[in-house]
Protein backbone atom coordinates (compact mmCIF):
# COMPACT_ATOMS: atom_id res chain seq x y z
CA UNK A 1 0.00 0.00 0.00
CA UNK A 2 1.78 3.72 -0.75
CA UNK A 3 2.22 5.60 2.21
CA UNK A 4 -0.48 8.45 0.90
CA UNK A 5 -3.05 6.16 0.88
CA UNK A 6 -2.45 5.15 4.24
CA UNK A 7 -2.10 8.97 5.23
CA UNK A 8 -5.79 9.14 3.57
CA UNK A 9 -6.98 7.31 6.62
CA UNK A 10 -5.20 8.71 9.44
CA UNK A 11 -7.07 10.79 11.62
CA UNK A 12 -4.05 12.68 12.82
CA UNK A 13 -4.37 13.25 16.46
CA UNK A 14 -3.22 15.09 19.32
CA UNK A 15 -5.37 14.88 22.51
CA UNK A 16 -2.86 14.93 25.33
CA UNK A 17 -4.05 17.28 28.39
CA UNK A 18 -0.77 19.86 28.61
CA UNK A 19 -1.14 20.25 24.31
CA UNK A 20 -0.45 24.05 23.94
CA UNK A 21 -1.86 25.90 20.61
CA UNK A 22 1.46 25.55 19.11
CA UNK A 23 1.79 21.94 19.51
CA UNK A 24 -2.43 21.82 17.93
CA UNK A 25 -1.14 24.45 15.44
CA UNK A 26 1.63 21.91 14.17
CA UNK A 27 -0.76 18.73 14.53
CA UNK A 28 -2.99 20.84 11.56
CA UNK A 29 0.01 22.30 9.40
CA UNK A 30 1.24 18.65 9.28
CA UNK A 31 -2.02 17.40 8.55
CA UNK A 32 -2.92 19.14 5.59
CA UNK A 33 1.01 18.53 4.34
CA UNK A 34 0.68 15.35 4.53
CA UNK A 35 -3.43 14.76 3.41
CA UNK A 36 -4.77 13.07 6.40
CA UNK A 37 -8.55 12.53 6.85
CA UNK A 38 -8.61 14.56 9.24
CA UNK A 39 -6.95 16.67 12.36
CA UNK A 40 -8.34 14.66 15.98
CA UNK A 41 -8.05 17.76 18.48
CA UNK A 42 -9.70 18.49 22.02
CA UNK A 43 -12.68 20.52 21.92
CA UNK A 44 -11.67 23.70 23.31
CA UNK A 45 -9.33 24.00 20.47
CA UNK A 46 -11.91 23.29 18.00
CA UNK A 47 -12.68 26.90 17.17
CA UNK A 48 -9.12 28.20 16.50
CA UNK A 49 -7.92 25.11 14.38
CA UNK A 50 -11.07 25.60 12.17
CA UNK A 51 -10.56 28.89 11.33
CA UNK A 52 -7.17 28.59 10.84
CA UNK A 53 -7.38 25.61 8.57
CA UNK A 54 -10.45 27.77 7.09
CA UNK A 55 -11.38 24.45 5.10
CA UNK A 56 -8.17 22.73 4.39
CA UNK A 57 -8.45 20.17 6.44
CA UNK A 58 -11.28 18.53 8.38
CA UNK A 59 -11.64 19.01 12.20
CA UNK A 60 -12.65 16.29 14.42
CA UNK A 61 -12.59 16.17 18.20
CA UNK A 62 -14.16 13.92 21.10
CA UNK A 63 -17.00 14.14 23.04
CA UNK A 64 -17.52 12.71 26.33
CA UNK A 65 -14.08 12.03 26.28
CA UNK A 66 -12.30 9.90 27.83
CA UNK A 67 -14.86 7.96 30.34
CA UNK A 68 -17.88 8.24 28.84
CA UNK A 69 -20.09 8.54 31.80
CA UNK A 70 -21.10 12.60 31.40
CA UNK A 71 -25.30 12.37 31.07
CA UNK A 72 -26.31 12.15 27.32
CA UNK A 73 -27.78 15.65 27.74
CA UNK A 74 -23.94 16.82 28.22
CA UNK A 75 -22.98 14.77 25.92
CA UNK A 76 -25.47 16.02 23.39
CA UNK A 77 -24.75 19.61 24.11
CA UNK A 78 -20.92 19.31 23.87
CA UNK A 79 -22.02 17.78 20.28
CA UNK A 80 -23.79 21.06 19.28
CA UNK A 81 -21.04 23.61 20.36
CA UNK A 82 -18.40 21.71 18.24
CA UNK A 83 -20.27 21.98 15.54
CA UNK A 84 -20.82 25.33 16.34
CA UNK A 85 -17.48 25.83 16.19
CA UNK A 86 -16.39 24.28 12.95
CA UNK A 87 -15.84 20.17 13.72
CA UNK A 88 -16.91 18.15 10.60
CA UNK A 89 -16.41 14.97 13.27
CA UNK A 90 -17.37 14.00 16.58
CA UNK A 91 -16.03 10.56 18.23
CA UNK A 92 -18.23 10.30 21.24
CA UNK A 93 -17.18 7.84 23.79
CA UNK A 94 -20.23 5.28 25.12
CA UNK A 95 -21.24 4.88 28.94
CA UNK A 96 -18.92 1.69 29.72
CA UNK A 97 -21.12 1.17 33.19
CA UNK A 98 -24.49 0.93 31.29
CA UNK A 99 -23.45 -1.56 28.82
CA UNK A 100 -21.92 -3.93 32.09
CA UNK A 101 -25.78 -2.78 33.65
CA UNK A 102 -27.03 -4.26 30.19
CA UNK A 103 -29.15 -0.89 29.93
CA UNK A 104 -28.82 -1.20 26.14
CA UNK A 105 -31.49 1.01 25.18
CA UNK A 106 -30.28 4.06 26.90
CA UNK A 107 -26.80 3.62 25.28
CA UNK A 108 -28.64 3.15 21.50
CA UNK A 109 -30.89 6.49 22.51
CA UNK A 110 -27.85 7.99 23.65
CA UNK A 111 -25.97 7.12 19.94
CA UNK A 112 -29.10 8.04 18.45
CA UNK A 113 -29.34 11.39 19.95
CA UNK A 114 -25.97 12.32 19.07
CA UNK A 115 -26.18 11.40 15.52
CA UNK A 116 -29.53 13.74 15.33
CA UNK A 117 -26.90 16.57 17.18
CA UNK A 118 -24.51 15.76 14.34
CA UNK A 119 -26.68 16.19 11.17
CA UNK A 120 -24.48 15.87 8.51
CA UNK A 121 -21.45 15.29 10.12
CA UNK A 122 -19.87 12.03 10.87
CA UNK A 123 -20.59 10.11 14.16
CA UNK A 124 -17.68 7.64 15.63
CA UNK A 125 -18.61 5.59 18.67
CA UNK A 126 -15.70 4.60 20.76
CA UNK A 127 -16.78 1.61 22.55
CA UNK A 128 -13.38 0.92 25.04
CA UNK A 129 -12.62 -2.74 23.80
CA UNK A 130 -10.35 -3.15 26.51
CA UNK A 131 -12.74 -2.61 29.05
CA UNK A 132 -15.16 -5.06 26.93
CA UNK A 133 -15.58 -8.78 27.01
CA UNK A 134 -16.39 -10.16 23.55
CA UNK A 135 -19.84 -10.54 24.04
CA UNK A 136 -19.78 -7.13 24.87
CA UNK A 137 -18.12 -5.89 21.63
CA UNK A 138 -20.26 -7.66 19.56
CA UNK A 139 -23.87 -6.19 21.16
CA UNK A 140 -21.65 -2.91 21.14
CA UNK A 141 -21.28 -3.74 17.02
CA UNK A 142 -25.32 -4.18 16.46
CA UNK A 143 -26.01 -1.50 18.25
CA UNK A 144 -23.75 0.88 16.93
CA UNK A 145 -25.48 -0.44 13.12
CA UNK A 146 -28.72 -0.01 14.58
CA UNK A 147 -28.29 3.67 16.24
CA UNK A 148 -27.34 4.85 12.63
CA UNK A 149 -23.76 5.79 13.76
CA UNK A 150 -20.80 6.26 10.80
CA UNK A 151 -18.09 4.59 12.31
CA UNK A 152 -17.63 2.58 15.47
CA UNK A 153 -14.26 2.70 17.08
CA UNK A 154 -12.26 0.83 19.18
CA UNK A 155 -10.27 3.24 21.89
CA UNK A 156 -9.53 6.30 23.41
CA UNK A 157 -6.33 5.82 23.61
CA UNK A 158 -6.64 6.80 27.65
CA UNK A 159 -7.72 3.11 29.27
CA UNK A 160 -5.28 0.04 29.55
CA UNK A 161 -4.89 -0.71 25.71
CA UNK A 162 -5.27 0.21 22.08
CA UNK A 163 -6.64 -1.25 19.41
CA UNK A 164 -5.86 -4.94 18.28
CA UNK A 165 -6.15 -6.30 15.56
CA UNK A 166 -8.50 -9.38 16.77
CA UNK A 167 -11.07 -6.35 17.85
CA UNK A 168 -10.73 -5.03 13.76
CA UNK A 169 -11.57 -8.71 12.57
CA UNK A 170 -14.70 -8.81 15.12
CA UNK A 171 -15.67 -5.69 14.22
CA UNK A 172 -15.80 -6.21 10.55
CA UNK A 173 -17.71 -9.52 11.08
CA UNK A 174 -20.07 -7.80 12.93
CA UNK A 175 -21.21 -4.64 12.07
CA UNK A 176 -23.72 -3.70 9.47
CA UNK A 177 -22.92 -2.54 5.99
CA UNK A 178 -22.91 1.31 6.69
CA UNK A 179 -20.98 1.27 9.86
CA UNK A 180 -17.11 1.90 9.25
CA UNK A 181 -14.35 1.05 11.34
CA UNK A 182 -11.64 3.37 13.55
CA UNK A 183 -9.18 1.80 15.22
CA UNK A 184 -7.27 4.04 17.29
CA UNK A 185 -4.77 3.57 20.21
CA UNK A 186 -1.20 2.80 19.93
CA UNK A 187 -0.42 2.21 16.15
CA UNK A 188 2.96 2.63 15.92
CA UNK A 189 4.34 1.37 12.76
CA UNK A 190 3.26 1.48 8.99
CA UNK A 191 3.21 -2.06 9.03
CA UNK A 192 0.63 -2.36 11.68
CA UNK A 193 -1.32 0.63 10.22
CA UNK A 194 -1.22 -1.32 6.86
CA UNK A 195 -2.44 -4.52 8.91
CA UNK A 196 -5.21 -2.95 10.58
CA UNK A 197 -6.68 -1.11 6.64
CA UNK A 198 -6.56 -4.89 5.23
CA UNK A 199 -8.21 -6.24 7.92
CA UNK A 200 -11.46 -3.35 7.62
CA UNK A 201 -10.50 -0.30 9.40
CA UNK A 202 -11.56 2.68 7.01
CA UNK A 203 -10.14 5.44 9.51
CA UNK A 204 -7.13 4.89 11.92
CA UNK A 205 -6.53 7.64 14.84
CA UNK A 206 -2.58 8.17 15.79
CA UNK A 207 -0.05 10.98 15.83
CA UNK A 208 2.95 8.64 15.28
CA UNK A 209 2.36 7.86 11.26
CA UNK A 210 2.96 11.25 10.54
CA UNK A 211 5.94 11.07 12.80
CA UNK A 212 7.53 8.37 11.07
CA UNK A 213 6.68 10.08 7.62
CA UNK A 214 8.07 12.97 8.90
CA UNK A 215 11.45 11.05 9.81
CA UNK A 216 11.82 9.74 6.71
CA UNK A 217 11.28 12.79 4.89
CA UNK A 218 14.38 14.57 7.01
CA UNK A 219 16.24 11.44 6.18
CA UNK A 220 15.77 11.96 2.36
CA UNK A 221 13.85 8.51 1.96
CA UNK B 1 -7.09 11.48 65.59
CA UNK B 2 -10.12 9.07 65.78
CA UNK B 3 -11.42 7.62 62.58
CA UNK B 4 -14.74 9.08 62.44
CA UNK B 5 -12.83 12.01 62.52
CA UNK B 6 -11.09 11.57 59.16
CA UNK B 7 -13.81 9.99 57.57
CA UNK B 8 -16.14 13.29 58.29
CA UNK B 9 -13.49 14.62 55.21
CA UNK B 10 -13.51 11.95 53.20
CA UNK B 11 -15.33 11.92 49.56
CA UNK B 12 -15.93 8.37 49.04
CA UNK B 13 -15.33 8.12 45.52
CA UNK B 14 -15.85 6.04 42.85
CA UNK B 15 -15.23 7.19 39.10
CA UNK B 16 -14.16 4.10 37.08
CA UNK B 17 -15.11 4.02 33.48
CA UNK B 18 -17.10 0.55 33.44
CA UNK B 19 -19.06 1.10 37.86
CA UNK B 20 -22.46 -0.42 37.55
CA UNK B 21 -25.65 0.75 39.57
CA UNK B 22 -25.00 -1.40 42.57
CA UNK B 23 -21.69 -0.73 42.65
CA UNK B 24 -22.41 3.13 42.84
CA UNK B 25 -25.46 2.33 45.38
CA UNK B 26 -22.73 0.28 47.35
CA UNK B 27 -20.50 3.22 47.58
CA UNK B 28 -23.79 5.56 48.44
CA UNK B 29 -24.41 3.16 51.16
CA UNK B 30 -21.01 2.82 53.15
CA UNK B 31 -21.16 6.79 52.72
CA UNK B 32 -24.14 6.81 54.87
CA UNK B 33 -23.27 3.88 56.99
CA UNK B 34 -19.77 5.46 57.81
CA UNK B 35 -20.49 9.58 57.65
CA UNK B 36 -18.33 10.38 55.07
CA UNK B 37 -18.71 14.24 53.88
CA UNK B 38 -20.03 13.03 50.59
CA UNK B 39 -19.89 10.64 47.75
CA UNK B 40 -18.16 11.20 44.55
CA UNK B 41 -19.31 9.44 41.07
CA UNK B 42 -19.95 10.10 37.82
CA UNK B 43 -21.92 12.83 36.18
CA UNK B 44 -24.46 9.99 34.90
CA UNK B 45 -25.40 8.41 38.29
CA UNK B 46 -25.90 11.47 40.22
CA UNK B 47 -29.75 11.70 39.88
CA UNK B 48 -30.23 7.95 40.64
CA UNK B 49 -27.92 8.52 43.12
CA UNK B 50 -29.69 11.73 44.89
CA UNK B 51 -33.19 10.21 44.58
CA UNK B 52 -31.41 7.05 46.25
CA UNK B 53 -29.98 8.99 49.14
CA UNK B 54 -32.98 11.28 49.60
CA UNK B 55 -30.90 14.03 51.34
CA UNK B 56 -29.21 11.38 53.67
CA UNK B 57 -25.74 12.06 52.55
CA UNK B 58 -24.30 14.96 49.55
CA UNK B 59 -23.61 13.81 46.26
CA UNK B 60 -20.31 15.50 44.63
CA UNK B 61 -19.70 14.57 40.32
CA UNK B 62 -16.82 16.03 38.28
CA UNK B 63 -16.89 18.05 35.38
CA UNK B 64 -14.73 18.28 32.62
CA UNK B 65 -13.21 15.11 33.84
CA UNK B 66 -10.24 14.09 33.85
CA UNK B 67 -9.07 15.78 30.91
CA UNK B 68 -9.89 19.49 31.50
CA UNK B 69 -9.99 20.44 27.73
CA UNK B 70 -13.62 20.87 26.95
CA UNK B 71 -14.99 24.48 26.25
CA UNK B 72 -15.68 26.80 28.86
CA UNK B 73 -19.29 26.39 28.03
CA UNK B 74 -19.70 22.65 27.72
CA UNK B 75 -18.32 22.69 31.19
CA UNK B 76 -21.38 25.37 32.19
CA UNK B 77 -23.44 23.47 30.76
CA UNK B 78 -22.66 19.87 32.51
CA UNK B 79 -22.37 21.75 35.90
CA UNK B 80 -25.93 23.20 35.91
CA UNK B 81 -26.97 19.68 34.48
CA UNK B 82 -25.78 17.84 37.28
CA UNK B 83 -27.01 20.37 39.99
CA UNK B 84 -29.88 20.02 38.74
CA UNK B 85 -29.79 16.14 39.06
CA UNK B 86 -29.12 16.76 42.45
CA UNK B 87 -25.34 17.58 42.92
CA UNK B 88 -24.19 19.40 46.41
CA UNK B 89 -20.62 19.32 45.00
CA UNK B 90 -18.79 20.07 42.11
CA UNK B 91 -15.03 18.92 40.90
CA UNK B 92 -14.12 20.99 37.95
CA UNK B 93 -10.82 20.32 35.62
CA UNK B 94 -8.66 23.29 34.70
CA UNK B 95 -7.78 23.38 31.28
CA UNK B 96 -4.20 22.32 31.47
CA UNK B 97 -3.34 23.21 27.96
CA UNK B 98 -4.03 26.74 28.71
CA UNK B 99 -2.19 27.02 31.86
CA UNK B 100 0.68 25.88 29.83
CA UNK B 101 -0.07 28.86 27.24
CA UNK B 102 0.10 31.29 30.31
CA UNK B 103 -3.85 31.91 29.26
CA UNK B 104 -4.78 32.94 33.54
CA UNK B 105 -7.37 35.22 31.92
CA UNK B 106 -9.58 32.41 30.37
CA UNK B 107 -8.96 29.93 33.34
CA UNK B 108 -10.03 32.43 36.17
CA UNK B 109 -13.05 33.09 33.51
CA UNK B 110 -14.05 29.81 33.12
CA UNK B 111 -13.78 29.16 37.38
CA UNK B 112 -15.75 31.81 37.93
CA UNK B 113 -18.64 30.76 35.46
CA UNK B 114 -18.36 27.60 36.90
CA UNK B 115 -18.85 28.86 40.29
CA UNK B 116 -21.82 31.59 39.13
CA UNK B 117 -23.69 27.73 37.89
CA UNK B 118 -22.84 26.53 41.22
CA UNK B 119 -24.55 29.56 43.19
CA UNK B 120 -24.66 27.71 46.70
CA UNK B 121 -23.07 24.63 45.72
CA UNK B 122 -19.56 23.86 46.46
CA UNK B 123 -17.10 23.92 43.63
CA UNK B 124 -13.56 21.92 43.82
CA UNK B 125 -10.60 23.18 41.56
CA UNK B 126 -9.01 20.22 40.33
CA UNK B 127 -5.19 21.47 38.76
CA UNK B 128 -3.57 17.75 38.33
CA UNK B 129 -0.24 18.90 39.78
CA UNK B 130 1.81 15.65 38.59
CA UNK B 131 1.67 17.65 35.03
CA UNK B 132 2.78 21.17 36.52
CA UNK B 133 5.75 22.91 37.28
CA UNK B 134 6.00 24.22 40.91
CA UNK B 135 5.50 27.77 39.21
CA UNK B 136 2.20 26.80 37.68
CA UNK B 137 0.92 24.97 41.40
CA UNK B 138 1.19 28.95 42.86
CA UNK B 139 0.25 30.35 39.87
CA UNK B 140 -2.93 28.21 39.86
CA UNK B 141 -3.44 28.91 43.66
CA UNK B 142 -3.59 32.12 43.26
CA UNK B 143 -6.36 32.20 40.18
CA UNK B 144 -8.60 30.27 42.22
CA UNK B 145 -8.17 32.39 45.11
CA UNK B 146 -8.61 34.97 43.16
CA UNK B 147 -11.46 33.23 40.86
CA UNK B 148 -13.47 32.31 44.44
CA UNK B 149 -13.63 28.90 44.29
CA UNK B 150 -14.18 27.00 47.15
CA UNK B 151 -11.47 24.78 47.15
CA UNK B 152 -8.38 23.78 45.17
CA UNK B 153 -7.76 20.11 44.57
CA UNK B 154 -4.41 17.71 43.61
CA UNK B 155 -5.55 15.19 40.84
CA UNK B 156 -8.14 13.31 39.26
CA UNK B 157 -6.61 10.02 40.04
CA UNK B 158 -6.64 9.41 36.22
CA UNK B 159 -3.31 10.51 34.86
CA UNK B 160 0.49 9.89 36.41
CA UNK B 161 0.86 10.58 39.72
CA UNK B 162 -2.16 11.50 42.60
CA UNK B 163 -1.73 13.63 45.37
CA UNK B 164 1.64 14.39 47.36
CA UNK B 165 2.55 15.51 50.99
CA UNK B 166 4.78 18.39 49.04
CA UNK B 167 1.48 19.54 46.96
CA UNK B 168 -1.12 20.02 49.94
CA UNK B 169 2.32 21.78 52.00
CA UNK B 170 2.24 23.90 48.70
CA UNK B 171 -1.09 24.79 48.92
CA UNK B 172 -1.72 25.62 52.44
CA UNK B 173 0.86 28.23 51.76
CA UNK B 174 -0.30 30.13 48.74
CA UNK B 175 -4.20 30.07 48.48
CA UNK B 176 -6.05 32.53 50.54
CA UNK B 177 -8.00 32.06 53.79
CA UNK B 178 -11.49 31.52 52.03
CA UNK B 179 -10.04 28.10 49.82
CA UNK B 180 -9.98 24.87 51.48
CA UNK B 181 -7.63 21.76 50.13
CA UNK B 182 -8.76 18.64 48.65
CA UNK B 183 -6.17 15.86 48.19
CA UNK B 184 -7.05 12.97 45.96
CA UNK B 185 -5.36 10.08 44.13
CA UNK B 186 -3.68 7.34 46.00
CA UNK B 187 -4.05 7.87 49.70
CA UNK B 188 -4.44 4.41 50.81
CA UNK B 189 -3.96 4.21 54.42
CA UNK B 190 -5.00 6.16 57.61
CA UNK B 191 -1.59 7.88 58.22
CA UNK B 192 -1.39 8.67 55.20
CA UNK B 193 -5.12 10.05 55.27
CA UNK B 194 -4.01 11.80 58.60
CA UNK B 195 -0.65 13.27 57.25
CA UNK B 196 -3.03 15.04 54.38
CA UNK B 197 -5.29 16.29 56.75
CA UNK B 198 -2.67 17.45 59.43
CA UNK B 199 -0.50 19.38 56.32
CA UNK B 200 -3.89 21.26 55.81
CA UNK B 201 -6.40 19.12 53.60
CA UNK B 202 -9.99 19.97 54.32
CA UNK B 203 -10.92 16.91 52.09
CA UNK B 204 -9.66 13.56 50.58
CA UNK B 205 -10.88 11.92 47.51
CA UNK B 206 -10.40 8.32 48.41
CA UNK B 207 -12.18 4.82 48.09
CA UNK B 208 -9.69 3.10 49.97
CA UNK B 209 -10.03 4.78 53.49
CA UNK B 210 -13.69 3.13 54.20
CA UNK B 211 -12.01 -0.61 52.43
CA UNK B 212 -9.83 -0.66 55.58
CA UNK B 213 -12.41 0.92 57.96
CA UNK B 214 -14.79 -1.88 56.79
CA UNK B 215 -11.87 -4.42 56.94
CA UNK B 216 -11.60 -3.85 60.76
CA UNK B 217 -14.90 -3.83 60.68
CA UNK B 218 -14.60 -7.71 59.36
CA UNK B 219 -11.94 -8.66 61.44
CA UNK B 220 -13.57 -6.83 64.96
CA UNK B 221 -11.13 -4.91 65.21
Amino acid sequence: MEVNEILRHVDHTLLLQPSTWEEIRQICDDAVKYQTASVCIPPSYVRQASEYLNGKMAVCTVIGFPNGYMTTKAKEFETKDAILNGAAEIDMVINIGWLKDRKYDLIEEEIRTLKAACGEKILKVIIETCLLTKEEKVTMCKIVTKAGADYIKTSTGFSTRGATFEDVELFAANVGEGVKIKAAGGISSMEDAERFLSLGADRLGTSRIIKIVKQEDASGY
